[in-house]
């Protein structure tokens, strides 16, 4: 797979800071890497990997995100790559008797943006992949963040929980249209996408209405004259539903053509056989 | 690891149904059943999944989620695996010159449980590692999910799009704390009201657009050969749009065969057995 390192054209410096927690697979640390991309996130901090760093297996699953892998931190303990935060998240799938506000990744998004309005820097802990953060580690938060997963099958890997809580970041991001690289890329704005048209107009449509209703009629497909008024309502209702824009109205119109004409020819055919 | 099989004590019967395209690599039809588990979904199908199946590499990165291996089913073809489902969301990063409606991962998490409530069958298709989903493939789904995500590093991997979706459809699970069919939020589409029939299934959909097209072939409307995919697509992406019933498939079945004089042929065909 051709890997291509990306860097984008903004990083914004009041993102939150991710710190991995003694991650203990390079897979993990890269593919946790990826997801911070995807979200507008680029501050990554390990607290004693276990492999050591720098980590080839991390670049390789960080599919791209070699900006991030370049910038990485490392600290031997929690204590130091926390040290210049105002605010950190601890994320957990087990609040362990412990006196600590719980929030969920959508309140997380909402707060990580009023606090960095406020001017405060912010970092988001995920803890190792076998048994999360020690009680210990997550004292040292001001806040628990959990998902609502499925208690049946709680347990997420790294990668997916720093996907989650991202994706809530990035969404207020995007949500007021100022995020990353939004000058030349805007983000997909949500709706009927329609290249190269526009929506039909009333006069349009009605246009296609009457030439369908037309075409039938010339085809005998109202046999049963009296249901007549409810068929066309019902047809006019479908076509409506489907939104239709100016280049598909003359899609359709094209169609009703073909199609009938191919009637009448078959029609002659059939005379001049006869 | 130790990993433990952990099968949930419950499975709802109308949570979506996932459609993996023509998966590459058992280690991220592993994750994405993972991805599945955490939040509340366990019905994977695969279509044409490039190592076959079973798979032991996909079972291992699945960490326990054997519910969901054990009951994956396979299939050759798109159309085939979601015969059955009334309704097909289609995620991909870049709508590609369609016209199709767009929402967010959050707007689907609502829509589905509203259509849930009314009784249809759900699907998630998501794409290939390398290049997703193909616009034809795109273009048998009703709606398209794209997350906001940064456009400079658009490219979610596939257990990572399955996680966001699956986090949105179970945020609402959750959040009611009583289940499926009771969403409080309106469907996209508002209420669409179905008096006296059934929204369309797939099958029958996919039954009505080939009828349209042999009956354009017949008519000799695709002149220019090579505009064909692109026009067969875009028909397919407009008869989507509607939400058509059974009812009005079937209706408009019979216009196509009123409009074109192909009654007899067909019915013809129908005699020899096909």
């Amino acid at each position: 797979m051709a890997i291509r390192s990306k860097t984008p054209k903004h990083l914004d410096p009041d993102a939150p800071v991710v710190i991995l927690v003694n991650p203990q697979l390079g897979e993990n640390i890269g593919t946790a890497a990826r997801a911070m991309a995807n979200f507008g996130l680029w501050q990554l901090r390990l607290v004693d990997p276990r492999d050591g760093w720098p980590n080839e297996r991390a670049r390789k699953a960080a599919s791209g995100a070699d900006f991030i892998i370049d910038n990485v931190e490392v600290f031997d303990t929690l204590e130091e790559a926390i040290a210049d935060l105002h605010h950190v998240y601890a994320t957990t799938a087990r609040p362990r008797g412990m006196t600590k506000t719980v929030i969920t990744p959508e309140e997380a998004g909402r707060d990580m943006h009023a606090r960095v309005g406020q001017g405060q820097k912010l970092g988001l802990l995920f803890g190792r992949e076998r048994w999360g953060l020690t009680n210990d580690e997550v004292s040292l938060a001001d806040v628990i963040i959990t998902a609502p997963v499925n208690p049946d099958f709680a347990s997420l890997n790294i990668a997916q929980a720093v996907l989650l809580v991202a994706y809530e970041w990035y969404r207020h991001v995007a949500g007021e249209g100022v995020g990353m690289g939004t000058a030349e890329a805007p983000p997909v704005k949500p709706g009927l996408q329609m290249p190269d048209t526009r929506p039909a107009t009333r006069k349009e449509l009605i246009g296609l209405f009457e030439h369908l209703e037309e075409a039938l009629d010339e085809a005998d497909y109202f046999r049963a004259k009296d249901m007549k008024p409810v068929i066309v309502r019902n047809l006019r209702n479908m076509l409506e539903r489907a939104e239709l824009s100016e280049q598909e109205v003359r899609t359709l119109r094209g169609i009703i053509r073909a199609l009938s004409g191919l009637r009448s020819r078959q029609r002659q055919k059939a005379r001049e056989g006869d």
